[in-house]
């Protein structure tokens, strides 16, 4: 890691999305001397790579999504900035830092200032989600999987990513019922049982995810929660992982200020915690690539004023 | 001209302005199916062309100024877009339409909706400066610092925010003399040397910039620039930075809010004037290539939808 920073394993910025936000909010803040946590898929988000011809990235006319993302991957690997393929499952605003919880590392991430460049989550939780969240609920397997190991667990899969998370699983709990949300077809058939040498079932659900509560039959010792389907069945399970893209971000961050799906922030990209800045799609339409990585190079700035305020208060405190 | 406007010498979206914002403004527009008249140098602005290498535009890494001035041009042309060469002196606000009135005209161009692009323009260069812009006079410490690493610098401060642009160069050069061209006191006292660890030395100067000027002494492989003062000093270094902000907008269309040398916008770039838009430099700092084309992506967004509601109204009302 690079930059003057005192801490050795706090970075100044850390950046949460590789979409065209993220990648310019990185680019800008490693320019401005700063030590940079670039997290999310080194693919550069899946949204973009489908993309059609965008006609709109002035200097870039016609540019297909995949060759948008080639360039902006070029880019970064030109300034040296890795990408950290993690998924941030929540956000705590320490006093002067932020602690970021990933899902492939037991140690939090640090970072000074944060840039949260997510894109919109397009799925609606689902109802009783968040109400049961840290209860039997979890948006991180690799977090939580031990809590429920040799017990029957439920999978709500946004995306074929989601498909490793219940192999990951099946290695660890009883049982995997997998509901994928998507059209795809999953590397198993529907109805189908898998089992991987020594690990457990994952059944494939094709129905959709309609409501979450507990159980009202489950005691103390057992608890367990119910996942209800649209096609009106119950599936109870001792927890209910629901994987997708990117958490709201209220969820994400506690205390930080929304207007429904989106970030709420100034010209500047300052969100209402300090340190904490937003850019890209999660900030509000229009949902553009050149805006998002218009906003990404405001967001870096702000974020490097406000490392540097940090930093010379720390210094004249000493 | 093109489009479903009624009015044959109407447009619906005037540009005022050909930097990364206009150019940017302009391509949405005409992508969104309106006729666009984008107003000003075919050079794609001097200050753009005069620039270093850009090292923030995602997608283009470490773009010339001139490079990217290219592949906006090459966009335009893509997209069949001209760009009237014409300095407009003033712009009236009509009650559904705009009226601007050019210098190479006598007719006033006339357009449903409203951009302005225009950059924030110096009062008055210092003698020297513009002649020599690119040459180690620059006006952006983000883009250029790299340049001058290890070595000289003199900053020409219009503004007391231009402080952190020093130190920010003082982060990457061997030393800094800031001269403030304001009268409020610097953080730093006159003719104090300030440095922060693993910093450069800042020494403020409180001189009045008069001069720029070659250094005749300097060799190819020792270039330098000579900054001389009211006081009649001569101040020698590898890069002049003349960071300022000054314009003064609400002369240009009578009615519009500003906040200083910047016009007052919105998330959605709308001004406090109906069918009036503004991106880029001109609705404040930061002032980055890739921020402005973010910009001018939303502005042509609000623009054509505000179209479309005057059309919608005006064909109700028949």
């Amino acid at each position: 890691m690079s930059g003057s920073n005192e801490f050795n394993d706090r970075y100044d910025v850390a950046v949460i999305g590789t979409g065209p936000g993220g990648v310019s909010a990185a680019i800008t803040a490693k320019i401005r001397n700063k030590s940079v946590l670039l997290l999310g898929s080194p693919d550069l988000t899946g949204k973009l790579v489908k993309g059609h011809k965008i006609l709109n990235y002035p200097g870039l006319p016609e540019v297909t999504g995949d060759a948008l993302a080639d360039a902006l991957k070029k880019h970064l690997d030109s300034l040296d900035i890795a990408v950290t393929e993690d998924r941030i499952a929540s956000v705590l605003a320490m006093d002067d830092y932020f602690m970021l919880l990933g899902s492939k590392n037991d140690i939090p991430y640090e970072a000074t200032s944060l840039i949260i460049a997510s894109g919109v989550v397009a799925d609606k939780p689902i109802p009783g989600e968040v109400e049961n969240l840290g209860n039997h609920v979890s948006y991180c397997a690799t977090c939580d999987a031990m809590l429920y190991r040799g017990k029957p667990v439920v999978v709500v899969g946004y995306n074929p990513k989601e498909e490793e998370e219940a192999v990951f699983l099946a290695g660890v709990c009883s049982e995997v019922l997998y509901f994928p949300q998507y059209k795809a077809p999953t590397r198993w058939e529907d109805g189908s049982a898998d089992a991987a040498a020594g690990a457990a079932v994952i059944r494939v659900v094709r129905e959709k995810a309609a409501s979450i509560a507990p159980d009202p039959a489950a005691t103390l010792m057992n608890p367990a929660i119910i996942l209800t389907t649209s096609e009106g069945n119950a599936y109870t399970s001792a927890c209910i992982f629901v994987l997708r893209e990117s958490i709201a971000p209220g969820q994400l961050v506690p205390g930080l200020e929304t207007e429904g799906a989106h970030i709420r922030v100034d010209m500047q990209m300052q969100t209402n915690l300090p340190g904490c800045y937003a850019c890209g799609d999660i900030t509000g339409t229009p949902y553009q690539y050149i805006k998002a990585a218009g906003q990404g190079n405001v967001a870096a700035l702000s974020a490097s004023s406000y490392v540097d305020r940090v930093r010379t208060a720390k210094e004249t405190a000493k």
